[in-house]
């Protein structure tokens, strides 16, 4: 029955809803309550970090979640703004020039759409081995960048001034053309409520596990303290008046649920926005999937990479339609959402409804909100994701590793996010093209009462005049053929006494129709020289691709299975004239 | 001495200067006369063909072969303007929007300094791998889009109108909109000079070889054919004044050598060339090098890669300062230049003086030459480029190669020749990380009675339960870690009682950073599932840079010489509780 199948396929709900125990259910309304209350104030603060009103956080989160449990196959993911999307959010619309903050808003609309129909299209097309194109180390120094600029943008909301901004640079000037009117009741509060937070997350944890709670229970509630710090700033502000002293508040914030919103289809606007919207996408996937993928090895489960991005497509869709922007699976909220005993995506779709219970019930506490308060917030989650250990790691490994990490930080430090994560991909893929289109290659001799062939350089082995044997250890494609046919010419040049080469192909997995050529174009310049040119030890599925070419079939010398059986078949020809 | 080494590596006139024999002289100079006389009817044409006046091409020939004589390596290599580059200047040039004739003569020496200062940078810098990252497929369906765009872009001058357009599309429409105008007497000479060349070439070849001539001397003459079609076709037009009866000529060519012209700078035009700049130094370096190495093996010689970028670059200096156009190493010349039997880079030098003699003492004849016998003179020249036997080739070979191809051709022909090259190259390195994304990956067991271990899918073999070895026949890189993840994670779930996973490395040529962080995940993973991760038979170079990292440190398991140690270390492990 083909339309079950399909039903089956891309409704994962389908398959564990029909499984679905009343324990399960206790395990996941757990971990909604501790989700949503994490996730809750950090919505808030991402959508401040995109430049839009925080509701639209909410909304993005109460939507994301609901699709997602319905189309993902992870069942610890958590989805919702996370804080480098939003980065990229506020640095794509930034480029718009903008009339109003209706337009602002109605643009991010456009541009979680374009997001939800790409991951939709790539999922649908079975693209999602696209991810794989992006190199970790480069993803790591990426984001890193964008922890730190992600902090410096948060700067403004601590002091109570306005910054403008997308890199270190512009960021940095506009903060020194406006730190004379920073705001030091808002300082106040901004540094409480970092200090606030930190200290609910280890100290009070440390406490709580002295006081007898377990372990489960104790990380849970520490995770609690930016819902603390919201509701603790907010009765001070309201107390002491304080938006009267200056501390900016969230204001007036609509009461319950978005209605329908239509993004703004025009031409430009999607033309405009396209470029960073594949952007979003890829970084966004790549970042849910490594998630997804760790939390899944741990409970022996599997993830379906095209179906990941169908849920994702889905998810943004309905965030877009719902009056939110891009969301995608967080990091430490999958973490505390697995930890917190997650066993089905139903813990997402509850965790949806308590945040829309939020949305409906407590958004008029929001109006004393200090910003400076979701900067904090801000502040301390994107504190984890800045680590400049990859730079050393690279360092130590490999400098075509490290170069490629640190243009991908320097560029996104200093340009911007967009500019950074394309020239680090850039990069990753020249340095894997420069890395092996110089192959190790090795002139091979035998070892005396042996039937191996060792490097000539590095082994004492025996060699015959008329025979060169060369291993290449690299499979054969466009980036390494040429330097290959020059090798061949100048080891060549060397013996002049040559008749025949034998190619040892055992350390060779693909020959790709470059290679292929230029293995054609040897053939033929050897036997011009009167040398011939053999195989050896060549690879099951290789044979298999070069038993029908011209060039097998044109081939001056012979196949052997076995490079010692090759060189026992030619070195008598030495006495040939 | 390091003035002496710096003066030998960058001027290789020093190297075979010093060991010239009078023998040498003779050689050169006979081939010499052949190439000249080949080259300055072409020089024009193709001049033409960029839409520049004819006696540009002579000057590009002229200083670019000089120039090439003292900074190049190839003994064979004939430097001037060719086809394809021609195609991709007038393309160049054409997307500009120039008030007058002048200012399109100015853009082009500006462009051709700019190719000039790319190679010489790219040589300077030692970046001629570069090269490397272009797949000859693809560059084999760009020059065969190419010289069916420029075949198109002749038939103007064959029937005597004006086409405009830089791609099929484009000239077809421009075509038919002017095709009324067309000029009979025009395309009978242009006919004419196409079926006289053609004899010419193979015809009379044959006849002279009958006669007596030798393989040589008949071949050297055969390539005259289009300097005799130019003095027959002028001779027509002045004798029977066809200038009045609608032909088209060349008109006043100016008489001599051109002075020193200096080419603008001006940052809008530097800037709105750079780009095209790029792929033709690129696009001409690759064809002059292909040349170059594969002449070079005939006479087991060795080229310098960097130093033909030196080479190529001073040449294009020198064409732009003398008011010509971009050049490289053509082909079909070089072949001819290779047979006539030149010995050292002096033939080019003589060459290039016998071509100012013509500038010098010829050009006013040219006044009579019909633009329509030098269309005929390049699509003679340009059939040898067409070849479609590549699409046959790589669909046979590879599906992955073959889309890139006709991407390439198709792109070429309908949108133009930039964007053709560009995704050409864009889509071969997405294939090649495609094709290595997904690694071929067998569970091994072993042969009863061996130590071999071989796929369990396509043999008889031992297995243990307790135990999981697995080979992976593929480098680990960025592109195909997230597979490998993912496979694992798979394999791992469906072996309940796994206690040892084996990863046999015999086939791992390279392991980037992003892999190691995967190496390090997955070991931790395992770790976390009470299995222990082990490595076998690791490469040399490999296990060098291994040996210093935390994942090396911290790995659960051993790492064996050998994978049967490996696996009868572990299978008694299964008793185990």
């Amino acid at each position: 029955m083909r339309t079950d199948n399909l039903f089956n396929r891309y409704l994962p709900i389908l398959r564990w809803g029909s499984r679905y125990r009343q324990v399960d259910l206790l395990d996941d309304s757990i971990a909604a309550v501790v989700v949503a209350i994490m996730l809750i104030p950090q919505s808030l603060a991402l959508a401040i970090l995109a430049g839009l009103p925080a509701q639209m956080g909410l909304y993005a989160s109460i939507f994301g979640l609901l699709m997602y449990s319905f189309f993902g196959t992870s069942s610890s993911l958590s989805i919702g703004p996370v804080a480098v999307v939003s980065l990229m959010t506020a640095a794509a619309l930034g480029k718009l020039t903008l009339a109003s903050d209706a337009e602002y808003i109605a643009a991010a609309l456009t541009l979680t759409f374009l997001c939800g129909g790409i991951l939709l299209a790539l999922g649908l097309l079975r693209l999602g081995f696209m991810a794989n194109f992006l190199s970790h180390p480069v993803i790591s120094a990426f984001i890193t960048a964008s922890g730190i600029l992600i902090g410096a943008s948060q700067i403004q909301h601590l002091l109570g001034i306005s910054t403008s901004g997308h890199n270190l640079v512009d960021l940095g000037l506009s903060l020194s053309n406006t730190i004379n009117g920073a705001n030091l009741i808002t300082l106040s509060i901004g540094i409480f409520a970092i200090l606030f937070i930190l200290w609910f997350r280890i100290g009070l944890r440390q406490l709580l596990k002295k006081i007898g709670w377990g372990d489960r229970a104790a990380n849970a509630f520490s995770r609690a303290g930016p819902i603390f710090a919201v509701v603790i700033t907010s009765v001070i502000v309201f107390v002491y008046n304080l938006g009267e002293r200056g501390v900016q508040t969230l204001g007036e914030v609509p009461i319950g649920l978005p209605g329908l919103m239509i993004p703004d289809f025009s031409f430009d606007l999607v033309n405009s926005l396209l470029r960073s919207a594949m952007l979003i996408s890829i970084i966004g996937f790549v970042e849910s999937v490594s998630v997804a993928q760790t939390l899944a090895t741990r409970k022996r489960e599997r993830i379906d990479l095209d179906q990941e991005l169908v849920g994702l497509g889905a998810a943004n869709i309905a965030s877009s339609l719902a009056g939110g922007f891009p969301v995608t699976g967080g990091f430490s909220r999958s973490v505390v959402n697995f930890d917190a005993g997650a066993s089905t995506p139903a813990a997402g779709l509850l965790t949806s409804i308590l945040i829309a219970l939020a949305a409906i019930f407590f958004t008029p506490v929001l109006y004393w909100l200090p910003k400076a308060c979701l900067a904090a917030i801000i502040i301390v989650a994107i504190s984890s994701l800045i680590d400049f250990s990859v730079l050393q790691k690279s360092w130590n490994y490999s400098r075509a590793d490290f170069a490629a990490v640190s243009l991908t930080l320097a560029l996104t430090l200093v340009i911007g996010v967009e500019i950074g994560i394309a020239a680090g991909v850039l990069a990753s893929i020249v340095v894997h093209l420069y890395k092996t289109s110089k192959p190790h290659v090795a002139v091979v001799g035998k070892v005396p009462g042996t039937e191996h062939y060792r490097n000539v350089d590095h082994h004492q082995v025996i060699t015959h005049e008329n025979i060169l044997s060369i291993r290449i250890d690299e499979s054969l494609y466009f980036a390494n053929t040429r330097y290959l046919e020059k090798l061949l010419t100048e080891l060549v040049a060397e013996k002049p006494r040559l008749e025949h080469v034998i190619l040892m192909c055992i350390a060779i997995n693909k020959i790709d129709l470059s290679a292929l050529e230029a293995l054609e174009k040897a053939n033929k310049a050897l036997s011009e020289l009167q040398i011939k040119l053999h195989l050896s030890e060549v690879k099951g599925p290789i044979m298999d691709k070069l038993r029908h070419t011209d060039f097998f079939r044109d081939l001056s010398g012979n196949n052997y299975l076995s490079h010692n059986q090759a060189v026992e078949d030619l070195k008598n020809d030495d006495a040939a004239p």
